[in-house]
């Protein structure tokens, strides 16, 4: 496994590689890996001859600044973790060279980016399209993986690939749990052991949501109030945004919800020395589930 | 020589000449192509073995929809312009297909797209950045040729190439010119006989003024002053802005200028049945011409 920590370095390989009629995929991370990036990488190695996993925690998408100086760095386990999955070149450059001297460049995607965690970030959407069209320009992979977690941003990536005429297939890559149902993330290692058990209250909404469809609920009200039941069974959890939006637009979801309609959370969970934003979701199909939709 | 009219079929002959190791390049024209663009295809000839001309007319950056329902269209002798430059492809893509539907993706340069065609033709630089990100996407080049004469546009495109780390050269070539010194432009056949004789002012500005840096002038009012007479000379003219800026930065010039400062028009010249805006350029040399700075 190579470490490649300049864009022209990468770009070296890229070359050689394409030019061996190798097929690259890319998984772009802000490391503190975890089994779920390795089944990013696992999806990404069926897909492509040559793997890179990517690892930059990426200031640009952080609106907090306590979230960014918390965000867990964990780099010689990552590269273990890389190493492991079989990935052929970790990429990991410093800000400087992903932001050269007087970067102004920004991209920006627009109606998919603006609710979720578009509103409760500000700038954060700006921030991952911009650093994610680089890695993309560093990399040049002839596919992308990301985790269907980050759902907005899987939304976000694939419509910056389509309009900006990347020739690059984004792929989603399913979100991998704990046994007792916690979407895998970075950020849950920053959970006290109360806050993690606490934690899965995202999950049982989700579920509580995904039952209720499939008992014949069709009411968005109803189906909302139900979930914030759920989470307000955790007395360390406060809702962010629980919404019910169209699965692809991301438009707000109507009342008597008929489309596939993705539920999506992002829930502050109190813990020392600071809260942790966790984010989950779950497309729910009104028309396949449940019988009881006309 | 093949006309091109989608993405897809453009990005597998990009594919193609790669695989046989050829160098690609771009050179991205709103077509009425002139003397001007065949230089930009000689240029591009130069460094590549397959060019491809792109002709889109690209609604997002025009500001005036006046100004793009007049803009020329003359496709049938644009390909004759192109065959006879000895151009390999013509992409020719209709705006479905550069902007498919529901896109919402933007790309944005900061300071450098502020001032000159930036304050005057508002989102004229996003509607460019934008469009040239896609074409470099369908076209995959290894270079892309640029004119001079949009000096802030080169600029731009410089810098958006840089900063999303796209393995893209990006050549400027210099401005052709008509025996009169009226810079070479698509927009200059929108002038009538007396419009046109008078839009010679433009470069009779950039003439004096270099002569009276090369005098010893450095005071950017005076030089300002100076430009502005002669401006003036032509009743049909009207200044949108003349300007003296940093030639890398863009930045404001000092009111005594030292470093190399670029003075850059837009007029406005009269004429049936709208007025024609014309922008030059001419870069100084304060301190290696003239002998008198310090």
């Amino acid at each position: 496994m190579d470490v490649v920590t300049t864009v022209a370095a990468l770009q070296r390989r890229a070359d050689a590689e394409r030019a061996a009629g190798r097929r690259i995929a890319l998984v772009p991370t802000m490391g503190a890996l975890h089994a779920g990036h390795a089944s990013l990488v696992k999806i990404a190695r069926e897909r492509a001859d040559m793997v890179c996993v990517s690892i930059f925690v990426n200031p640009t998408q952080f609106d907090d600044p306590n979230d960014l100086a918390a965000y867990p760095r964990t780099f010689e386990a990552d590269l273990a973790v890389c190493r492991d999955a079989g990935v052929d070149v970790v990429f990991a450059p410093d800000a400087r060279e992903m932001y050269p001297d007087g970067a102004q460049t920004t991209v920006e995607v627009g109606a998919l980016a603006e609710p979720l965690c578009g509103a409760s970030r500000p700038g954060h959407f700006r921030g991952v399209a911009t650093v994610v069209t680089k890695l993309l320009g560093a990399a040049k992979p002839h596919v992308a993986v990301f985790g269907e977690k980050d759902y907005q941003q899987l939304a976000v990536i694939r419509r910056l690939a389509r309009d900006l005429l990347l020739d690059i297939a984004i792929v989603g890559a399913p979100t991998l749990r704990e046994p007792d149902g916690l979407a895998l993330s970075s950020r849950n290692r920053r959970l006290d052991p109360e806050s993690r058990r606490q934690a899965v209250v995202l999950v049982r909404a989700l579920d509580a949501a995904e039952a209720a469809v499939a008992g014949g609920e069709r009411d968005r009200e109803r189906l909302l109030a139900l979930v914030r039941e759920q989470i307000a069974a955790a007395p360390r959890a406060r809702i962010d945004y629980a919404e019910l939006r169209d699965a692809h637009s991301l438009a707000l979801a109507p009342e008597r919800l008929d489309d596939p309609t993705v539920l999506a959370l992002a829930v502050f969970v109190d813990s020392a020395p600071q809260p942790v934003r966790l984010i989950d979701n779950r497309v729910l199909h009104p028309r396949t589930r449940g019988g009881l939709s006309s």
